[in-house]
């Protein structure tokens, strides 16, 4: 097992990462005061694993909630769910709750935990590798709206973290290559070793090594941790990791959420900022050329949907949270391992990157 | 014009009460650099005030949405109706809102602030007698469920609060006594000099004279903003602020939200809470009756509605937030300008209580 500690200006937090931490229920028991838990996980997920982390959490007696899959769900009703389990079973100020699952599962509970009698504490227990190296860290927490993804939220930090790689055997191919996207987001935008550690052994990744997976959470946390640590609030630095996510949304929300994966959506979105960068002549052909061939290698799309126009990519961009003021404002790459944010680019290039036209 | 500061550990803001501020857009905004603002008023106070502000606040051009008005209103429908405006209009995280009505119109505003695009800015007008003396300071904002009223919300401070006692007029009899519930209820906790005020001036309050309610502003935000500066997230003292809301929200939760108003409601509450304490030897029964007649003639009612049963107030009661681990605690005076937070009462006296037996 790893740990990585989160430090935060009010209080850090431990991220336990290794397999079958599931079985380890002393690393979130330690961790928690409070009387009453509920874990929240969904359909898909509790089936597998919700006996096994509450045989771990004895002798504590925990209850749970099963929501509906999906990113499609993340949503106002779902979250009302587990709202209305804790006021049926009279959960208190003095309760926690615990996510089981995915982003979505983590998003939610999350969000409900900012929320509910105006906050409890909450732990993540990520089983997908989008998770475990993303969305499981950092407090970040939301629901979609039919305006826009992850409009409505709170930053909310977890108190503990647990990434099982062990859980992500139960991933289908699909869903663990949008955790690369993710993965392969922070070697381009913070570390070329790491790119090119991706690149090296890329096969075994997809081939679900567990050494090599491992390696790839164990070093995307460390990247993200010390971008959250250095700036929890996205006032700065933290805005690099939405590379790729100003196109990745208006993707997801054009299609629909839940037509395709977040990590499929970011995969695309990568590639368009690189293909933008190029256009500006900040960023080399060639790497934008094997950041395409990891992506691909990955299993994840590098061109968007046929059927959104242009138009229809601007008018979702023009509402992202990333937009200030009217001004768009994206994370663009300048180099495999170095991106800044800016608004500074030119309204013609970004029409040809929207449109798809080749470099 | 009066102001306080509401000294908190990251930072303070300032509350302004007199006559005629709603005219004084600059209090306003010298406290905001948002470029977009919102002003969220309700279709009561709407005709009254909204153009009015919009005025005060030029040159910055505001738009706004106006909510139906009343408690039973306070949920996440008409939420909603807060964020599809802002997502609509493409407000990013660069805008702020104002609050321009009274408690609920504050809570929804606040709560939409607090989870729009994960956090933004907001600014409280506040139009009615409770909101001024209560709910607009100190950042408690929520929803109600139809499990509970205030059980899904966030702290979230604003960035100034505005009492015009001007806007005080437009009330009718009925609000504004329920306003002076919570002013007596602060004499109560914490102040016996005020409680002796308020009983030598509550003809001149009832009758709307400007300088006595000016007064009965000021020393009701002096008590409460020093309470909140010393216990912003309600760990400690800041729970004696509930005195008389858990058989308050009993009420209100009880009858469907919006037939009493909540202040009405936490009168009834401060009486049930006296006569509890009276039980229990720790509470006069001459003070119990100070403060029953101090109510009454303040227009408040003073006992229960008869259809409500001793179960039911129960059942309402261990849901409320004050319940902790299953052990209801109550806010209990123990003479006038004094009271304590605790779970230490008969449970024979609270029946006899509930039950609104004579005492």
């Amino acid at each position: 097992m790893k740990t990585l500690l989160v430090q935060l200006a009010q209080r850090g937090y431990p991220v336990h990462i290794g397999a079958g931490l599931l079985n380890q229920g002393m690393l979130i028991r330690e961790r928690l005061k409070q009387e009453r838990l509920c874990i929240v996980t969904d359909d898909r997920v509790g089936p597998l694993y919700l006996e096994k982390l509450k045989t771990a959490l004895k002798p504590l007696t925990v209850e749970s909630v099963a929501l509906p899959h999906g990113e499609e769900n993340k949503d106002w009703d779902t979250l009302d769910l587990i709202f209305t389990a804790l006021l049926k079973s009279g959960y208190g100020r003095d309760s926690a709750l615990i996510a089981l699952g995915g982003g979505v599962v983590g998003d939610l509970t999350g969000f409900a935990a900012a929320s509910y009698q105006r906050g409890i504490p909450y732990v993540q227990v990520a089983t997908t590798l989008l998770a475990q190296v993303d969305s499981a860290i950092g407090g970040k927490t939301a629901i979609n709206h039919r305006y826009g993804k992850n409009m409505i939220g709170a930053f909310h930090q977890p108190l503990v973290v647990l990434s099982d790689v062990a859980t992500l055997d139960s991933l289908d191919n699909r869903q663990l290559a949008a955790g690369f996207a993710e993965v392969i987001k922070y070697g381009l935008i913070k570390d070329i070793r790491f790119f090119e550690w991706i690149e090296a052994n890329i096969q075994a990744l997809v081939a679900r090594d567990e050494d090599a997976l491992t390696h790839a959470v164990v070093r995307s946390c460390e990247i993200k941790s010390a971008i959250v640590a250095a700036d929890e609030h996205e006032h700065g630095e933290r805005a690099l990791l939405n590379l790729g996510h100003t196109f990745g949304h208006a993707i997801e929300t054009s299609l629909g959420h839940g037509e395709w994966l977040h990590g499929e959506a970011v995969a695309v979105g990568l590639v368009m900022c690189a293909a933008l960068s190029v256009r500006q002549g900040n960023f080399k052909p060639t790497e934008y050329r094997r950041l395409c061939r990891l992506l691909e290698r990955a299993g994840l799309p590098i061109a968007p949907p046929d059927n959104i126009s242009a138009e229809e990519m601007r008018k979702h961009m023009s509402r992202d949270k990333k937009a200030l003021a009217g001004h768009l404002r994206l994370v663009l790459p300048q180099s495999i391992g170095s991106a800044v944010v800016t608004s500074d680019f030119d309204d013609e290039a970004l029409q040809a990157t929207l449109e798809a036209e080749p470099l």
